[in-house]
């Protein structure tokens, strides 16, 4: 699937359940992917930051990455998030994920080290010549602290270094300028709120956090855009929008923004009942009890029960 | 020597010497530590940001650790950085190091997931409670993105979480607030250039980046402050600012700041004699050959002849 | 027009001709507002960032206001940005611009002091109570440092301190929360580069400085999206995004961004015959020759002629 | 005096006293002048950012210094801030100051522009160029988001733009650096917590802006530490730390942190009987009164009583 790997669709960054002991919860993963996959996912993208990889260490990232090939088993793309601070580390990564069986891997810019471009783009050309599987960039500045800006992500493309983009950046304006400047690169938009607006403009795909929990609306939404049904898409967009809100009900003064986020996302998707606990790694603080009932009370409102 | 440990003095944050094949250069490693064990350090920091740690795979932080805690052989404490982006692998090094026979582990706030405080505060007391080792607190927002306040090091020290701090935020009033409102623990500062003030100040000690060249040159400037000679110790500082300006001798243009100041720090150990090779790891660029000549010139007229 | 008016549609951001003298001349800023009424549009923003507001003293913005005022003679809505780092300042600009014939004013977050978001707050409220005509919320945190959070929008909204918002914040996630939190408040966007999504998406117009150039096409642009005709409005974007890239030619390394964006707006109108002179305000550096060749090379190219 | 001023000494940053009705409270200012006068100070410096600058209108700067000017009576310099966003408008204030008898203008760099730092040295030269009284470097990176590096610093002493540099960077390493490089030019730091040492590495002097509450402990601070005697400078900076607190007490939920340090200074100065009232400038919102009263304690525990 190597060569021929053309991405597109919507390829949700699962979450990583964890059990009571801190380990992958490897039911509860298995229940996640065939959750997704039942809804129609075009690919599922492990270990990114939905996946808390930040948090995981090389055991479980080859836990996850087992589990989720093995439930897939071939139906659709396998994409695992190669990201550490630096390129041995990203290298080491990324040959597990090739020999555990994904189809690419997701690699951000170095970060604690403050790269400039030029390091950037020897940094994935490091990781490209290091494997047999191809490489997808990921811009995300607010966890790396740099840019893959247009003009990098073009000599990423032109040097044959990734095959597409997954863009957390949250700049529209910049989005747009890679798809015009570089359009044989799929671009895949992590944005959970313009994602209608990214396929419209020519996005080859979504990779939402909160499709985790709402898989089936991710779905109709890029179908929607895909086939220029611009209002029902948006349409769509506006109700995964109030869903979203869920990211906000935990108490920042108490939890930072990234275990709101995420606690969030497995607080719903627990609740969906297909994950067992909603538990996040550590540094990441929990949700209290009345945090997770607003949550509850809105999928409710949304008709977002049991899965 | 763990609850006993009360870092001061000299501390360099070592290099980490890389041979053509990008492994860990054991030779040139027990070289850099012999001739600062034969300058007079107090002490040894491995795989902290000077030592390229987040550049390194487990494998060779064990090789480094290893490696120093033979060369060093009981001398003078030898502190490991346990810096990773989250919690469980930070605990993890943290037990290798303490096993290959640490005296202390230096700690960062957790990084890329953009920790609350308490989340911080969690962070350490996890560490702390894994091992038998103590824990050092390293604050260096360049790097993690996020500040170890002095807030946060108070709450650190009265609950136990840290024996000292490594502060590089070159934030001053703020260590100088720490010194103030938690006298009991031992601060180091990471600063090569207001070195001398930082000890006049009530300092424990010194963690230059720089001192991997220079050691003799901190270890008199260390003895003047403390001994009370601010004027000898001034001049020491100005000589050894004038010394670090090889940091600045790469174009930024061309390459990072941090391949840019690690590259000259590891140039001019090899110009010493000390080490075999200046490379850094990936995706850091070298220095070419023009910059590594000033950086010679400068040693010369400093008189930094071989080691 | 005060309590009817409604915002919608072009409303470009003037630019500010200057003479060889430094001062506002008045001719060519008569033949600018000339230009853009014949081209259609819906109302012209004066003393906004794209005018200098920053870079001109009281007297040049009454002139500026003045000359606008008597050449639009009531044809369309005139805004006028009353714009400074405090409250009592941006009051009197306020009433000066209401004294001579503006029909709403725009006005930013506080700057310079870092103000907290009660007091962004408060600053809308005392400069409404103050003048008798409405007041446009502009959020622009690259120029003053603070954001205008939807939250906050909202309760500017609510309260009546604003009856509009201009947003150049690039973030069009939160631009959308504020069209769906606030239906009520015609929101216009600054952005050059995402005016047909923006306008889709249910923004009430458009404020692109690049409408200087060429206002025809954001014309088209903006009658093409309120029309529906989305192909139409994206193919439009897709040229002006290409007349955009003028903002790039000068060298960074030379002049700052403002200067090369702005400068590059006064070459492109002055090339076009509309302003006699490209200068911009001290302590903005000139494009030099080469780079105003590239531009009025790319005008060539587009098909921009004497206006 | 212009050509032979040679700042040094004490020049603390006057706070604006105002009236019920928003207006400078010459009688106030006049008070407050005299108080610093009577402590020994070596200047004052009106119209900085302790002195609301950002928030006066030109009338009100004209009073402030008017009063000054006439207060001083050519006892010691009178510092004039000539601060705003553009480089004309920075003339019209440092003319009006220097008709009105200021001694020297401090200026910063533009803000709102974002400026290169060619444009920044060629502001400096414009304001230069256009008045006869000398100019001071000001670098407050927290409230213009430009840096005045050493680089710049350097460039903009040799070619006679600036005849002194105050630093508000916080930055201890940079502020040596300019120390080392440019030696000729006095330099005074801002800051609070670290005066004792800026003055024994070199500084010129001080501007603190809690010399306004307490003008008689930076004297002796600044006496000792010019004198060698860093013991004793020492213990007076750990007591006006523990003073500073007072900046600390406002509610950072409520107001912002410009308002709670300039209005705890007020609160104090008005506590000790100085000035009449504690009122800031809007948009900066007001200590409540139990902040206030914490701020009465801890003077009381200080014994700094009416003056």
């Amino acid at each position: 699937m190597t060569d021929s790997l053309r991405l597109h669709g919507v390829v949700p960054p699962l979450l990583t359940p964890l059990g009571p002991d801190g380990e992958v919860d490897v039911a509860s993963l298995r229940r996640l992917v065939r959750f997704q996959l039942d809804a129609g996912v075009h690919g599922v993208f492990l270990c990114g930051s939905s996946g808390e990889v930040a948090l995981l260490d090389p055991g479980q990232r080859g836990v996850v990455v087992e589990t989720a090939v093995a439930e897939v088993a071939g139906a659709v793309p396998v994409l695992v998030g190669a990201v550490d601070s630096g390129t041995r580390q990203v290298i080491a990564h990324a040959r597990a994920a090739e020999t555990l069986g994904a189809d690419a891997v997701v690699v951000t810019a170095p970060y604690y080290v403050q790269p400039h471009p030029d390091e950037i783009l020897a940094h994935f050309h490091a990781v490209r010549d290091a494997i047999g599987i191809p490489v997808v960039a990921y811009d995300i500045p607010s966890a790396v602290g740099a840019r893959l800006t247009p003009d990098l992500v073009e000599r990423l493309a032109e040097t044959g270094a990734v095959v597409a983009l997954k863009d957390s950046s949250g700049d529209l304006a910049a989005f747009r300028e890679i798809l015009r400047r570089v359009p044989g690169l799929p671009a895949l938009t992590g944005s959970e709120l313009f994602a209608d607006t990214a396929v419209q403009l020519g996005a080859a795909g979504l990779v939402p956090g909160l499709g985790n929990v709402d898989p089936a609306g991710y779905l109709r939404l890029y179908r929607a855009a895909a086939e220029g049904d611009f209002a029902a898409a948006t349409a769509e967009q506006d109700r995964l929008a109030r869903l979203f809100s869920i990211t906000t009900v935990a108490d920042r003064g108490r939890i930072g923004h990234t275990a709101g986020a995420l606690g969030a996302f497995k607080a719903a998707v627990a609740l969906r009942g297909v994950i067992a606990d909603a538990r996040t790694g550590p540094p990441l603080l929990p949700l209290d009890d009345a945090e997770t009932g607003r949550i509850g009370a809105l999928l409710g409102e949304l008709g977002l029960g049991p899965a």
